[in-house]
């Protein structure tokens, strides 16, 4: 008598800067449980890779499986990540440089490991479920502490010759503009992200403008992430003019980096996501979709849908699962 | 006794707002004969197309061959091309509005017809010819009159879901910067381009700066392309402080649009062409390689090779041509 084989599940594992969260799902990526937990990025590569394996441990744990049972495991990272060598590269906010996360993960756990940017796999995410794969060429733009970007083209994740296509934060703006985080100036970043954003309303307070965050933005100089997207939509409703123009003005350059990758590639669809777009959806998407419809030339021939994806911070630990199912080994 | 089948041939043809050429073709797209003609783009697009047709017949005329010898037709045009239909939908420098070009020189010539936006054709010659087909993912840019841009995904073409991917000249690289002829501000076109440059240079000379180019600059605003980009070239080399400003800007901003667009498609090549560059690409090429590098943040990863192609204004003969031999009936 021959065993039955037992229904196989994968993980999703997203790895941020502040947070790290885990889900285990079926193979038709139906999400099983998932798990959250801080990063701790601070206390150094071996902590938080220890902390990811736990994570990972518990979440398929708290679904009343076995790592046995698991098929493989997808990990989505910030920064520049090498599929093919399983190596993150470089991630400042994870303040890691070369780190052979695939090999270290797969000696714990014993699992398949597949690492993916952060954002591409967030894209996946939407693309595989929300999307339902129809898209031929579909755009996403991250709005969250910095700016990531991924592309589908022809129906697949498109990486270029080094993989890290999609890098959609730095592309100028605004030659000359404000300094970025990159040490360049005018970056998309730099108007659209939260600590864009930060930065702008810093510039203006100093200037001698008022809002009410001027508490949050002292703090946020001590303790980076202190004035999180929900503070800025709080200050957006009650009114708040300088916060006004700041979200309006990340909505409007949004709105500008949309049209110019639509002039680029041509897509049907870009998708937007991330925390600010999260907690300011309602805030910013009527500016984006007016600026990017204004500035694209081409919208008699084809105009995309502009849309926020509903799949929230769920986007990446989904996207890692799929692409932990759709690895060739 | 049966007839030994005759080699056939292959004919580009690369129409512009002022020139159109028309070249015949090996199918291992080796050049037997060429033929430049005005385009008289004025005179509407009957008579346009007439003198394409007969530039077509002349050229085979000239390579000792019949139209029956030709196996099919590849046309590059400027403006927004559906290769599908077969139309122009818009070509503001002919002055064409949804041309039927296909069917129109079908019915003329009686053999198969290609056409495809001019910048898309030559990046095909580029490609095929000069590249030999090599790199998996290429950029092109093409400096002229105005900006074009082509695209090289994944060995092939790229034209996304419309179908007019690659149009790199209205990137937004200086909001609120001067107006471009599409009405936007700040496009890359606005600076880089033949006509952007001359208006930077008309700019400055309404604000009292002085230049060798002043004549040239009010002949070209009662005739449009009087000011040509071999006359820039002389005055840079004649030490003209003005032109050397302009030029060098030109330079600079086609270097940020590259770093852009290689953190958005990761490229093992992007390539220059067109008229501005071929007139000045030792004045504009240090400063573009210098910008570009400066700007690109994954440098580290990859560095993908920015150069001048050497094809000038054969790419886009060729690439027709190219077209035309690889087309699927």
């Amino acid at each position: 008598m021959t065993k039955k084989p037992r229904t196989k599940y994968l993980v999703g594992v997203d790895v941020g800067g502040s947070k790290t969260m885990a889900g285990v799902f079926t193979r038709q990526l139906k999400l099983v449980n998932a798990l959250k937990i801080s990063t701790k990025a601070h206390r150094g590569a071996d902590e938080v890779i220890q902390r990811i394996v736990d994570c990972i441990r518990d979440t398929v744990d708290g679904a009343g499986l076995k790592l046995s049972d698991i098929e493989s495991i997808g990990v989505g990272t910030p920064g520049v990540v090498e599929p093919r060598s399983g190596t993150v590269v470089l991630a400042p906010n994870l303040h890691w440089k070369n780190v052979k996360l695939r090999s270290r993960l797969a000696r714990a756990l014993r699992r398949p490991i597949i690492i993916e940017n952060d954002s591409k796999a967030a894209m996946i995410g939407i693309h595989e479920v929300e999307l339902r794969g129809k898209p031929r060429h579909a755009v996403g733009i991250f709005l969250g502490t910095g700016i990531g970007g991924a592309l589908v083209l022809n129906g697949a994740l498109y990486g270029g010759c080094a993989g890290v296509a999609g890098e959609v934060g730095h592309m100028v703006l605004s030659v000359g503009g404000p300094t970025c985080g990159c040490g360049k100036h005018g970056c998309f970043e730099v108007f659209a992200s939260r600590t864009g954003m930060v930065s702008r309303l810093q510039d203006a307070v100093k200037k001698g403008e008022h809002t009410i965050l001027e508490d949050l933005l002292v703090q946020e100089r001590r303790e980076r992430g202190a004035l999180r997207s929900g503070s800025l939509r709080r200050a957006v409703r009650s009114g708040d003019a300088l916060a006004k123009r700041v979200v309006h003005q990340a909505a409007e350059y949004t709105g500008i980096a949309i049209a110019d990758l639509i002039h680029m590639l041509s897509p049907e669809i870009v998708v937007l996501g991330g925390g600010v777009i999260g907690a300011l959806e309602r805030e910013m998407m009527p500016t984006i979709r007016r600026t990017a419809r204004a500035h694209s030339l081409l919208r008699f021939v084809h105009e995309p849908t502009i849309m926020a994806s509903r799949l929230g911070d769920h986007a990446g630990i989904t996207g890692a699962a799929a692409l932990a199912r759709d690895h060739r080994r």
